[in-house]
């Protein structure tokens, strides 16, 4: 579709804008634009009022690095949680993830990335301070690693590792396996291998 | 994904606004959201002020219906176009879909539906008022109908013919018949009968 057919300068605005959302052509943009021209007026301001309010509000938590309405997030707030347990993530979106869960009920640090030397990232570009702060004044009592499975992922588990280990708090990681649902002879020799080896209690390993 | 499990109330709002979007699942509208969060700030203001401004600007061209910055449309108030012929569509994304084809130089008509009973929409629905009244006031020498070749495009087609038949103007329709690049033994039969009733000159059949 040429941008340049549509015979409304507005209209032309509005796809070109849409269209620079991820995953979004031309087409959608157009569909999506087209949709807003028949919604109520109300309706349309309090979407374009909402992008913007998001953007110019967000805040970052000051202790994990989450996104945040206030200095300090709705995790990190919240009394109900432990905080004696944290459990170290790549970003905000794995936040999400986790809390889709429903099975941890400890606090986040958010690194904001993760060593990659290919695209320049090493550990200063990471919040390990911050972390590294909450463990010397704090009563930390376990750090859960749950980064990326990937290269990547690994070598900034060993790296945490390392700084983790001149405090005296026990280390974790999320544990690798055969996923739910997945046929053993598909399954890649490595992840397998390590399977049988970290094999655990029959009973932990049963979907409730 | 639970929307509930998202630690900001802000983002929730963009994921929840976002998501009414048509195609847009909640998941894709975090993703977008998350997208927007890394964007420079006078980029996401403007984008929620363009899709505003889009739906509290945008007029219909009194001529012919289609959508407009102005009270008469780019292609109306364009005098390299041909204004005796006139093209009536169904809606604002026929127009741009035509014009993508760079074939057509007339000016067009849109009637904002179609005739379906099942929905409630009858003739008086669509502005075919203004169609009739630039008959009788101006020198048109030819209606193009386009509409889908459909149940209700084509009652559509014949209550506009009947309409249509009392003024002197030559009416005719967007050519029926196998798709470019479709193979016969795939089409249905009422398209295949009417391609060969119709058959047209070989040399309109090559395209340039």
């Amino acid at each position: 579709m040429d941008i340049h057919d549509i015979p409304s300068k507005l209209l032309r605005n509005a796809v070109e804008e849409l269209s620079k959302l991820p995953g979004i052509g031309k087409k959608t943009a157009l569909r999506m634009a087209l949709f807003l021209l028949k919604q109520p007026l109300e309706n349309v301001n309090y979407l374009g009022n909402t992008i913007i309010k998001l953007r110019n509000e967000i805040m970052y938590c000051k202790s994990c690095n989450n996104i945040s309405d206030t200095e300090l997030c709705e995790i990190c707030s919240n009394n109900k949680r432990n905080h004696s347990i944290i459990c170290v993530v790549e970003n905000i979106r794995d936040v999400i993830s986790i809390e889709n869960t429903h099975q941890y009920n400890g606090i986040y640090h958010v690194l904001g990335g993760i060593i990659s030397p290919i695209d320049g990232i090493g550990p200063s570009s990471l919040k390990i301070d911050n972390l590294l702060n909450k463990l010397e004044n704090h009563n930390v009592e376990e750090v859960i690693l749950a980064l990326s499975t990937t290269m990547e992922g690994d070598t900034t588990n060993f790296y945490l590792y390392k700084k983790l280990s001149q405090y005296k708090v026990k280390i974790s990681a999320i544990a690798r396996g055969i996923s739910f649902g997945d046929e053993l002879e598909y399954a890649d020799e490595i992840t397998l291998g390590k399977a049988i080896t970290n094999r655990m209690p029959f009973e932990s390993t049963i979907t409730n």
